[in-house]
Parts: structure tokens; C-alpha cells; sequence
């Protein structure tokens, strides 16, 4: 209580909405780079509780967890509801290579430069990694060089504990479909109903859920003592078709050995056994289901509404049939916070969820979002960041996040590089097992050109959303000057309404000083954002805009699941979602190798399934890998902790 | 920098080794007990940081975890090195019910005497419950009615995530086998090692975890180049046995369908499928080793030293074999630190590891008993649980925790209640299912009289050690005055050096004033304390000695796994370890069914089994289930958040 009133306080004496009184550090940067870890190390990073004081948060919205963690409490939207927006900025790509093109770090020197040198309210959000592929072959996801969130191990290892709550929400869901299973298979109706509606001092009772179950199936009856023996039936048995499961366990490991297993092969289970997988924890809907959620209220009701299977008649499944929505909810309670961190030049930098890009949207948070756009206030900048290219990322931005989030974007930046550019030209593969042939490392202005048509396709598929774009190039050492102008000249004539050279990497927010110029420039232009597709158009329809639109295609053909699948989700009444398209990040078109602008191809539909509680359905274009394996030398080989600082040595 | 001097400054000017200034909290208890839920929400807890500051840790050794949990720095340790050691209280039990008899309830009960209502510095350490069974069936772990950790549900749910930490950690070492496994199956001996030490930048070198492993090897090599083929065959092949892998993959949930399952069943396995089972994480070996380990340095090493199979050859082979070690202490390395958290009425309590009683010693952690000696001071008090019966918590808690540990007992705190005394006596079968008989609700000396035996074999299991005991009737509203008189007659003539009855659980602290004002008393007895057993005794000695001298047993009889393991074992250099019965905690005997005091039994062992990090053999006596289940009603369908205030409902 009296702490309360303290901070209430303090609030009201020191808060002022506008300008930030904030501390940056300055960095000195030096030549060569070293290794992120060691960069991230030679910076001493601020009190969090102090950079959360410094952009206006009050103590009692600041839950610390350690020195440069907190959750940031969502009771903030409320106290800043009169508050304006401030601008909202997403950073995407051309269609990259394997090794990535720079986004996380673009977003990391965009807000470096924003706000430590020309002095703007600016706010990063970025997604959470996922914990197992730190320990088997990607880089971190902190950004790099002298662009990264720090301190970057906090980053990419357990950070406050959401994909571990989601991991526990997710099996708990698991678990509870197959015990479900097997009581109704070796239990009576009347047994069935008895353990479910238990005695308990002399009384029967329906619980809430029981109570919302029965509404369900139109049966208006409080009291257990009433059921007709078809009505406890129809109650006690959700009789799940074990085929229809699409709930799948979930581990954050990179463990192949889970991509198929049989369960339930104990004598204890009697029998039932069935062929099932584990996910990385990230694939889960209660990823996506985060990333979406505009509230606590909204977040319980999507839990609920989460589809887990079929009953033999053809009626969805939900968790509320379960009776297990609410305690995932609980288990939600803390994650559904977002997560404050800071940058190496000491802006404040969101952590909030990091679903799937291709199953799922690919998107940092929704609230994340929407808390620092109110903290920034009216002139401030949240730059978020759009994972894949644009024709996937940025499309699930427009179409999925900003649908539900009710958010205007003002400025799209495009980042790009030299390297993929030329790779799309007709350069060779590019992969994180091979040195790079010269033709990346020196220059080759018709390999170039060439590649810029990738660019092109990608700031016209921005254009049609209606928001201005800005194209980051962002530059590596090999690059020459000339090479550097052909982008930035075909850019703009690509219709940018700019194109830039940035060198954030290597000299921090300094480096993209002259980007963060063009973005403020750029949220001043009108911007007419529109949605690509109306949800109400019918499934195939949206699947086939997005196709045309924005992949070139010429049309899409449905495989039969696919059919089936579009008949059965439009029947159980999911066909006004919007959709979410599982497809490779490596090319517009279906097929990884096909580089540059893919013409004449027909997008094959392979199956559609749908994240109801999320809010969509995702075609699958191809097979889409979500359980990462663990290669001959994992990372872990070089992970060492020093037992006596403490320190983490060998992450990346 | 700048808070480091400041709060340097804080700790000179308010330090002052002693008798803490600390503010309790005022119970007023409520007839009848409202539910754990509603009691704990009945109060407000004191800002963790606060109660921090009261017991006389400087800001630096406090990481803030939310409002409500702490983890405390092991620097602490380092700081108070010369403060002399509190006085160390264990609390253990009759042999129980399957309800439990309220060790925890007693621990926190003790603690609230102790310091809130007699003023002395008393510090609670009690374990981290596994979530999984918060949905299942289990009730709350953090005490109950008005003795208890609060928030009940911060300390029942993920509290900082070091149960999920040791998921993370525990699966990423079963990836690691089958992954290597399988690239060792699929690869010439030239293509791992190309791939294990890889070029890079031109060079091939090996990594600090390769190089220990060639010492192992005895190649005292350190150029990649210089290995024979034959060295380079024995290097990259780890040649693991897939039916010798003792290592489970774990999840903190309860999921019968993975008790037995079959994994690899994906084709880019390519046909490498086999059996394994998943556990329940709290059965991982590395809750073990966090229970047991004195430092980070330690840590470090015991999780280099578990052996997860066998090489065909009969070589163990360990994690540091898999070069994962150093990526396992990283993960590790916050959940290291203990959890701070407040009793009811405001006592400092430590929530820290929580491994399984069977298969593992069944101890909260060494490093919160370290630090909390230190922190209440030579005047002071800890007080510490054991799970199960005295046969069993209290012998590990002894033989195993003190062992490692180094710290010496001063009293054993004993509960006793009257239910599970007329168990012993001959009374009913007792479950949370059912509804309690006559004979537990209304007097009946006799059966409680002959029950007492199991008291008097407990008090005497207690007293081999040399430790006092005390035995604390954990009163029942349905006990009458005679029954419980008779109880602290019998305990008293049994050789407790007292025993007092308690009611803490309805009137908080001051229900057992009467027994700290005991252990104050016993504390001051002499101690002689002594292990049950040498170290250095042949294995089959020592599981005799605690088969005969604890439970009573005639003798023990080895089942043949059991004696191929012994002479496997002790061959590999294992034979000096402790030994961690994994016995039911239902009886003094292996069978749950014979109460009392067993006596003319032979004590099957079935099969022997190794935590060699953790640092322990562990006989089998009958089959221990590692993976709960969910029943048909499991908790979830009572639990539920709020959404506009964010509060639990229905938890316990």
C-alpha cells in the first residue's frame, strides 16, 4: 500500500509526457568487430529499473527479474490509454539467404540512432528466440556487432521464462487429450460422470468450465442430479477421433529423435497407443496465441477457443472441452508481460514472444507494440520487426498482426544486402557451411542488376498495403561504393521513398544515422494503409490474393487434403480467419531454389490447418520442418561457463 | 558501477551481525480455516526486497524476481565466510499417509514460532513442488492453512524457472545421445572428425571439451593434424550402447502417454527408432546435482560427471563425453542461486530444488542451508525438510546431504500425527479418495496405541544418528486430548529428548511455540552426530546396513540386475558412492500394504542404478513410477484467472 502511494508520487512529480530524460551510452567501436559476445561484454548495461524510470514507467508497471530484465505490466495501457500513438515503423526484407540479411540488427541500429543521436523517443520490439537452436547451429537473435540487445546471453537463453511457460501450457494440453482418451475408452458413461461431477461433501457441482461445456451442447442445467442419462453421455464423452489430433507435444530443444514417436506403449496405457511428434516450443499456438493477444480477457478467450482434434462426429475439440483453458491461462499469467531490455547504446528494447514464421505469423507481440507506442508517445518511433521477407513476414504483419491489433504502420524499411541481391542475380547458393565464392566478395555490377529485381518485387509488394517505404542497405566491408548506389538508384526507382546505405554493424546507431533520417522523413508522407484481402471472402479466394499479389503466381492448385480440409474448417464456421501461409522464406515462390522474381509457377496447396485460438488457418505450401535436429557439432561443443566470474564463454 | 559503491555504502552503515530488525506480520487466524488459497490471499506480502534488507543482504546479493521472489546471490557465501554457522533443525516424519502428515506445514510453522513469536533469527528452507502435479491430483507443497509460503501460487507455479531450466538442460542432454548416435551410425570415421573439428578460417582446432576428452583417451595431442587414424576412431566413436542409455528425457508434466514410448520413427532418422520413456522432471539427475552441489565450480563438474550410458565396450560415458557439459552449467547457471520467498508471517524462507524422494535423496538444496546458516548467525535457526519418513528423507538427508555437504545437525524434528498412528495401529487404508472411517474421527486409544510403534522405530532411527529429536503432534480438530497426550508420553519414553503438540496449522506461529521453545532446548543438548555408514564399504554392505539397522529388515536379497549392476558399477569406479534407497514411503518395508513396524522381511533389491554427477548409487526396491498421471477430473477444471484483476482461483 504505502508503496503504492510512493510511486504514485514520484509519478506525479517527475512524470512528463513528451522528451525523454535518457541516459545513452556512448560507444566506441572497434576495428575489426569483435565476436558479438565479446561486444556485448565490453558494455556495462543499466540498471533496468533506471532505463524503465527514464521512458516514464511507474515502479509499481516494473517487475525487475535480476539486474537487466523486467516485465512490464499491462496495466500501463490503461494509465496511458488518453496517450497518442507514436509511429509505427516494421522492418523487413528481400527474400534472404540462408544466413539472414540483417533485420534484427537493422531494427537494433535504427532505434540506436533514433534515439541516441538525434535524440527521439525510440523503442525496438523484437521476437524472443527460440532456446534450442542456440545450442545447435544459428547465431543469436539479438542483432550483432554494435547493434544488439544486451546483455545478449540473457537474450537467448531463458530471458524471464515465456517459452518455458508456454512449453508447461502446451503439454499440459497434450497430456490431458490423451488421458482424456483413454478414461472415456476404459470408463462407463456412469463411472465417466461421477469422477467428473465428484462428491464432495455429499454435493455434486459443476465447475464453470463444466458449466460453459454444457451451454456448448445446449444443455441448460445446473444441477448434476437432472441429466438424462443421453445428456451425461453426451457430457462425459468429448469422444476425440485420435486421427484428427493436430495438437502435438512441444520441447524448446532441437531433439530430431521427437519428429515421430509412438506413445502410450506402457502396459499402464493398455493398449492405446498412437503415432505422435514433438514441435519446437515456438511452433505451439500458445506462441501465436501470445504474439496476438490485445489483453488478459482476450488471451483467456483465445486459450479457450483453441482446436485440438475431432470428435468422431466431426465436432471440434476445444481446451474448454478439456476443462483445461483456464489453467493455461494461469500458467500465461506472467508471460502474457512483455519483456524490457536495452540496447547496447542503452534504449529500451521490447522482448515479447517469437512464434513460428512460416506455421505461424513470425511476429514480436502485439502488446509489446502497443505498450511502447503509448511510452513513446506522439513524436516517438517503435521500429518492430517482421521475421522472413516481405512476402511473408511483413504480408502476416499487414494482414494478421496490424487485423488484430487494430495498429496503423506508417513506414515499411526493407532492409537488403549486397549478397543476396547477387545471389538472386544468379550467384551461387549461400549456405552457413561454405565460404562465400568471390562473386559475393567482389564486386559484380551485372550479377547485381540483375538481383535487384527481388528488391523491386518486394518494395511493390509493400506498396500495395499502402505504406511508405524505406530500403536499408545494409552494407558489408566487401562492398564497393558502386555497387552500394546501383541499390540505392534502382530502389527508389523501384518506387522507395528512399533508399539508404547503413553500417550499423559495424559503428552502432552512427551507422544508420542517415536511415533513421529517412524514416522520420518517411512517417511524415501519407500513408494509406489497406488490408490485402476482406476476411470475408471465401478461403481459396484469400489463398489465391496472396498467391497473385504478392508471390506472382499464376494460380494455386488444391491438393485433395488441402480440399477437404477448406470444406471442413469452412463447415465448422473458421472460414472467415485470415490466412497464414506456411511457406519457404528462400524464394516468392514455393520452391527454395527458384531466386529472384519466380514467374509463371502455380502455388501448390498441400494441406490447410487451422490455430482457431491464434485466429488463422495456415496452408501448407510443401513440408514445413518444426522439429530443428542437432548437427555432427552442435554449439554446445564452444559453451562453457566460468565458474569463477561466472560468465558465459562461446555463445556465438 | 555507481550502485555497487552505493550500496557498499547502505551495508557498512546498517550491517550489524545479530538479531535482525525485522517486521512480522500480525495472523488472525479465522475458525474455520478458509482454503490455502484464501489464506494466502489474505495477506500482503512484504516487497521481497524488503524482507531481504531486514535479514541483512545488501542489494547486490538480491536479484528481484517480480514483487514477491528473490534469488540470492552465492557471493553472499563468500562474504559472511567468517560468521559462525546457525543452529540446523531437519524436520522428517512418521511413516505417512498417503495425505501427507504436514512436515512442511511444521517446517514453515517452526520458522514462524521461532522468529515471529520468540524473536529469534529463523530461516525456512523448504523444496521447489514439481507444477506437474498442481493439475493433477497433489494438493499445494508450500504448507497450508496458516503456515505457509505466500504467494502460495508463485511458489506452486514457475516460480524463477529453475525447474524449467533443468528441463531445458536434461533434454538437451538426451538430444545429444541420439543425435550422436545417429551421425555416428551414418558417417566414416573421417567425415565426424572433419565435422567435429572443422576448419575454420583454414585451421582445424579442438575446442576445450574435445581436448579433455583426448586426455581421457590418454592422446596427448593438441594438433588436430598429429592424430593416427586408430586415435581418430577412438576420438569421434563415443560407440554408446543404445540399450546400456540410463538418461530419460523430462517434462514438468504429468503425461502417462510417454511413460513408454518409441522414438525415431521420422524417415530422416532413417530406421535408428528405439524405447525410451519420459520422466517427470523433478526424477532428472540434475535436480540432484542442484540439490547436492556446494558452489558453481562444483556444479560445473558433477554435471561433466553424469554418465548417461555405457560404450560397447562398458566404458561409462558422460556428458562431458558429449561435449555438452559446459552448455549444461550455462543453462544452470541462475537456477544455482536460491529462491527467496516469505512465510504468512513474514519470515525469511528459501524455496530451492525439489528432487524426487525415491529414485533421488529428497532434500532441498545444500546451498540455501549454506546460506541461511550464514544469514540467521550463530544465535540462530534453520529449518530444513526431508521428504518421506524419517527412513527415508531423514537417512538421505544424513547420509547423502551432510555427507556432501559437510554441515552438522544439531535436532531432528519429528511429526507425528494422530491419523497415521492408528494407521500404523491396524486402522483403515487411508487415500485422498476416500472418505476417513470412524476410527481416524473419534478416540480410539488402543489402535493408536499400538500404532505408536512406528513412532518409537522412527524416534530410535533418528537417534543412531546422535542427533536429539523432538516429536511434534501435528494436531487434527477430531483429536482428543487423551489421544494426543498419549502420543507425547510414548515419544517421550521412546527416547525423544521432548514432545509437544501443535496447532499451526489453524493458529499460525503461535501454534507451536511450544515446540520451537523444544528445539530451542534440544538445540542446546549435545549432538553427536555420526553416518549410518563408511563410505569406503563394499555396496552390498552398505545397502544391508540401512536395509537391517532402518527399516528392520532380516536381510536383503539381491535380484541378478541388481548384482550384474553392483559388480558393473564398482568396476567402473563407482562402489564408493552413497546409497539412495529407492523405497516406497508407505511402509517401513518395501511393501506400502504392511504397516506398523514390519519385522522378519528380506528386502528385495531389484536393480541398481547410478547418479554419479549428483553423486549416488540408488538400489531399486520394487518399481518406482517416474511420470504420474492425469485422472479422469484432474485440478485444472477448478482453476482459473481472473482476467480483470489477474488473480487464481481454484488452486488448492
Amino acid at each position: 500500500m504505502q508503496s503504492t502511494v510512493e510511486s504514485a508520487q514520484r509519478f506525479l512529480e517527475n512524470y512528463q509526457p513528451g522528451k525523454w530524460n535518457i541516459q545513452y551510452r556512448l560507444l566506441t567501436p572497434v576495428t575489426p568487430v569483435p565476436s558479438d559476445m565479446e561486444v556485448s561484454r565490453s558494455c556495462t548495461p543499466k540498471p533496468i529499473g533506471e532505463l524503465a524510470r527514464e521512458i516514464g514507467l511507474i515502479s509499481d508497471e516494473v517487475e525487475l527479474y535480476g539486474q537487466c530484465k523486467a516485465k512490464i505490466s499491462l496495466s500501463t495501457l490503461k494509465r496511458l490509454k488518453e496517450q497518442p500513438d507514436g509511429k509505427y515503423i516494421v522492418v523487413t526484407g528481400i527474400t534472404p539467404t540462408p544466413l539472414g540479411e540483417g533485420k534484427s540488427t537493422t531494427a537494433i541500429g535504427l532505434v540506436q540512432a533514433l534515439g541516441a543521436h538525434l535524440g527521439q523517443n525510440a523503442f525496438a520490439c523484437v521476437r524472443q528466440p527460440s532456446q534450442g537452436p542456440t545450442f545447435g547451429i544459428k547465431g543469436g537473435a539479438a542483432g550483432g556487432g554494435y547493434s544488439q540487445v544486451v546483455p545478449m546471453e540473457e537474450f537467448n537463453l531463458h530471458l524471464t521464462g515465456d517459452i518455458h511457460a508456454i512449453t508447461a501450457a502446451n503439454n499440459l494440453v497434450a497430456a490431458a487429450i490423451d488421458a482424456r482418451i483413454f478414461h472415456e475408452a476404459t470408463q462407463s458413461d456412469q463411472a465417466l460422470y461421477s469422477r467428473l461431477v465428484p462428491l464432495v461433501d455429499g454435493v455434486r457441482n459443476f465447475s464453470d468450465v463444466q458449466i460453459r461445456r454444457l451451454q456448448r451442447l445446449h444443455i441448460m442445467k445446473m444441477d448434476p442430479a437432472t441429466l438424462t442419462n443421453d445428456e451425461i453421455s453426451k457430457f462425459v464423452r468429448l469422444d476425440i477421433d485420435p486421427d484428427s489430433i493436430t495438437w502435438q507435444r512441444v520441447l524448446d530443444t532441437n531433439d530430431r529423435f521427437l519428429r515421430t514417436i509412438t506413445i502410450g506403449q506402457s502396459p499402464s496405457e493398455k493398449g492405446y497407443t498412437r503415432t505422435a511428434q514433438f514441435d519446437i516450443t515456438v511452433a505451439s499456438e500458445i506462441m501465436a496465441v501470445l504474439a496476438l493477444t490485445n489483453s488478459l480477457e482476450d488471451m483467456r478467450e483465445r486459450l479457450g477457443k483453441m482446436v485440438v482434434a475431432s470428435s468422431k462426429k466431426g465436432v471440434p475439440i476445444t481446451t474448454e472441452d478439456l476443462g483445461v483453458s483456464g489453467a493455461l491461462a494461469v500458467l500465461m499469467k506472467d508471460a502474457i508481460k512483455p519483456n524490457l531490455m536495452q540496447t547496447l547504446e542503452g534504449n529500451p528494447v521490447f522482448v515479447h514472444a517469437g512464434p513460428f514464421a512460416n506455421i505461424a505469423h513470425g511476429n514480436s507481440s502485439v502488446l509489446a507494440d502497443k505498450i511502447a507506442l503509448k511510452v513513446v508517445g506522439k513524436d516517438g518511433f517503435v521500429v518492430t520487426e517482421a521475421g522472413f521477407g516481405a512476402d511473408i513476414g511483413m504480408e502476416k504483419f499487414f494482414d494478421i498482426k496490424c487485423r488484430y491489433s487494430g495498429l496503423q504502420p506508417h513506414v515499411v524499411v526493407l532492409v537488403a544486402t549486397i549478397r543476396a541481391l547477387k545471389m538472386h542475380g544468379g550467384g551461387p547458393t549461400v549456405s552457413c557451411f561454405m565460404v562465400l565464392s568471390k562473386q559475393f566478395t567482389e564486386s559484380n555490377i551485372p550479377l547485381l542488376e540483375k538481383g535487384c529485381s527481388n528488391l523491386r518485387k518486394q518494395i511493390e509488394n509493400a506498396r500495395i498495403f499502402g505504406v511508405p517505404v524505406v530500403v536499408a542497405v545494409n552494407a558489408f566491408k566487401s562492398d564497393t561504393e558502386a555497387e552500394l548506389q546501383l541499390v540505392v538508384r534502382l530502389a527508389k526507382e523501384a518506387g522507395a521513398l528512399d533508399a539508404v546505405k547503413c553500417t550499423h554493424w559495424a559503428d552502432g546507431g552512427k551507422g544508420a544515422v542517415a536511415l533513421a533520417e529517412a524514416v522520420q522523413r518517411a512517417s511524415q508522407a501519407p500513408s494509406h494503409f489497406q488490408f490485402l484481402y476482406d476476411m470475408e471472402l471465401p478461403v481459396v479466394e484469400k489463398i489465391r490474393i496472396i498467391a497473385q499479389k504478392i508471390y506472382g503466381a499464376n494460380d494455386i492448385e488444391l491438393l485433395p487434403e488441402a480440399e477437404l480440409k477448406i470444406i471442413q474448417y469452412t463447415k465448422q464456421g473458421f472460414g472467415n480467419l485470415p490466412i497464414c501461409m506456411a511457406k519457404t522464406h528462400l524464394s516468392l515462390s514455393h520452391n527454395p531454389e527458384q531466386k529472384g522474381v519466380p514467374t509463371g509457377f502455380i502455388l501448390p496447396i498441400r494441406d490447410v490447418r487451422a490455430s482457431v485460438g491464434a485466429g488463422f488457418l495456415y496452408p501448407l505450401v510443401g513440408t514445413m520442418s518444426t522439429m530443428p535436429g542437432l548437427p555432427t557439432r552442435p554449439c554446445f561443443y564452444d559453451i562453457d561457463l566460468d565458474p569463477v566470474t561466472g560468465e558465459v564463454n562461446g555463445l556465438f
